[in-house]
């Protein structure tokens, strides 16, 4: 028997349908780690390779080798989104509305080697990496037109991902989709009328359960969402609350590695290095003092392709039990540690 | 130069960036018609297997062979949502709602044949299909606690479907989404300040322009929207006005098979048999005979992966101008025909 739940954050109903994955299943191949080579040649983000990219906004010298590298950021080579665009609507009328594409896309090369994820770093690596996103982040927001930015990780092929060697991307963007407007409007409505963090009492509430926490350090709460969309869909949330990202103070940077290093090394060993979009969720650079938001982490496994169902209805259909998925994460990281 | 567009009946913005075609490609492997048998034993939805499926919903039998078929419609095996189970929400607080799974979900058997996609079918067996999608519609939509019916299809394997014989599913839910919620809205909120269909308006605006345009006959016309959020999506849309696929007269059936096959064939010679999702985007069972909304088919072919940036900010990103691909597409249905 199937369930309908409701996600408090957006109010979007997902089916919990755990029967349905009884249903054939075409076999999917994953990326193996093994197979990749510590160094490639034609890869871009490799060691030697740094002039095939447009040149270099920031990098984290090795502190053996101050000529080299340990963390670099570039500019994508094939952007979205151009700086040098100026903000301008077309002035048509509502059917064909645009404006040109002004925006910053930016690539962040989380390590010289072309084959170790985050999962398989040392958490020293994993801490650089978390510190560029913060330092990106609260560079970009300076511009005042530049409404949103979004820090994401493509990893493995099913996640959308052109490029191997482990990277993350960051796009800032002059405007805020309906999409976040909602969640903001829904963050915000409960703030008025509890006077209290939405956000917050989510981290109550899955502590007073606990069935499907995962991690519960002094810090962060790390658990799979009562109404997931996705199998292992998992959350990680910082205990003292700030609405965005860039307001995150650098003495949680290495408490928020271990945490991220562990997640990611659980479902690398629970599902066999699969796919995964990671995003960084964090309210918009303008209303980054205001107190209704909450920034979190999302890990979202690519185990299921979004189908016509999906897209027609808006209602998404997970075939995993959040509880369960969390008792196996429990598990297998215990195992790791 | 990236463009950002505004979509006009969700105000999502989409970034089209044609440059980001540039980008390093994976390969990959698409499904080749020639490979798949005409029958496969081991396909449940083949003939001779009809008692490996549940018992049938409906058939249509062949005018040739009374005793055989050439639509069939089915239960899902694996569904996600079942008959059989009573709408009520747990009582729980706001955090942890649900519902227990009601809903139907029935697989629509599109053609004996397991190796013939829509695009390569007969034009009378499209109308048999399309005349099924109406039947299932107007007979689900008797139970009054099933307030939203989802038709849709998916083709190839990157569409998210478990087995290759041509099918389409339905999906009757006892609840509607605020994605959906949200399109009404806005193509409510027009209607009262135009007295005018949103809809009726693209039509007008897109034969106007002209640009996007594919296909422009007596009762429906196919085009390319503004604001695409993916390579070669493409709307069938019914002149006349009926807000409920529900209420499409069947005096339209033929001229409505004619234009999916001719469109279908377009995209399958365009793109080599794309994978690809088909929804009948309609408004819900309750609001059948309000005025507002505008039915009509979305096909939305698997070219690109959703990736982090599209989950992270809700902006999805288009490697190719609609403009381009409705060229394209006109030229390539010029010579099938």
């Amino acid at each position: 028997m199937s369930e309908l739940r409701q996600d408090v954050t957006t109010r979007e109903w997902v089916i919990i349908a755990p029967e349905r994955n009884k249903r054939p299943q075409r076999e999917h191949k994953k990326t193996s780690i093994e197979e990749l080579p510590a160094w490639d040649a034609s890869c871009p983000f490799c060691v030697g390779n740094e002039s095939k990219t447009p040149p270099e906004i920031f990098r984290i010298p090795d502190p053996n080798n101050p000529s080299a590298w340990v963390v670099r950021v570039i500019p994508n080579q094939f952007p979205a989104l151009t700086p040098t665009a100026v903000t301008s609507q077309n002035g048509e009328r509502q059917f064909f509305r645009s404006m040109v594409g002004f925006g910053v896309h930016e690539v962040i090369i989380e390590s010289p080697s072309h084959n170790t994820p985050i999962a398989l770093m040392p958490q020293q690596q994993v801490e650089r990496i978390l510190a560029t996103y913060r330092l990106r982040y609260n560079a970009l927001k300076q511009d005042r037109k530049l409404k949103f930015i979004t820090i994401f990780k493509n990893h493995g092929r099913a996640s959308g991902t052109s490029l191997t060697h482990p990277h993350s991307q960051i796009v800032a963007t002059p405007v805020l989709t309906p999409y976040y407007h909602r969640r903001f409007d829904i963050a915000h409505d409960y703030f008025v009328n509890e006077n209290r963090c939405l956000y917050c009492d989510i981290i109550t509430e899955e502590l007073e359960k606990s069935e499907r926490v995962i991690i519960n350090d002094k810090d962060f709460v790390v658990f799979h969402p009562y109404a997931s969309r996705d199998a292992y869909e998992t959350w990680i949330m910082p205990k003292r609350h700030y609405s965005s990202f860039g307001l995150l103070p650098e003495e949680l940077l290495p408490g928020l590695a271990a945490i991220l290093k562990t997640t990611l090394l659980g479902l690398y060993r629970e599902l066999d290095n699969p796919a995964f979009n990671l995003i960084v969720d964090t309210t918009s650079t303008v209303d980054e003092e205001d107190p209704y938001y909450h920034w979190h982490i999302r890990v979202i496994p690519r185990t299921a392709l979004i189908a016509g169902f999906e897209m027609g209805s808006g209602i998404y259909i997970n075939a995993a039990l959040p509880e369960d998925t969390a008792s196996q994460m429990r598990q297998i990281i215990k195992s790791c540690v």
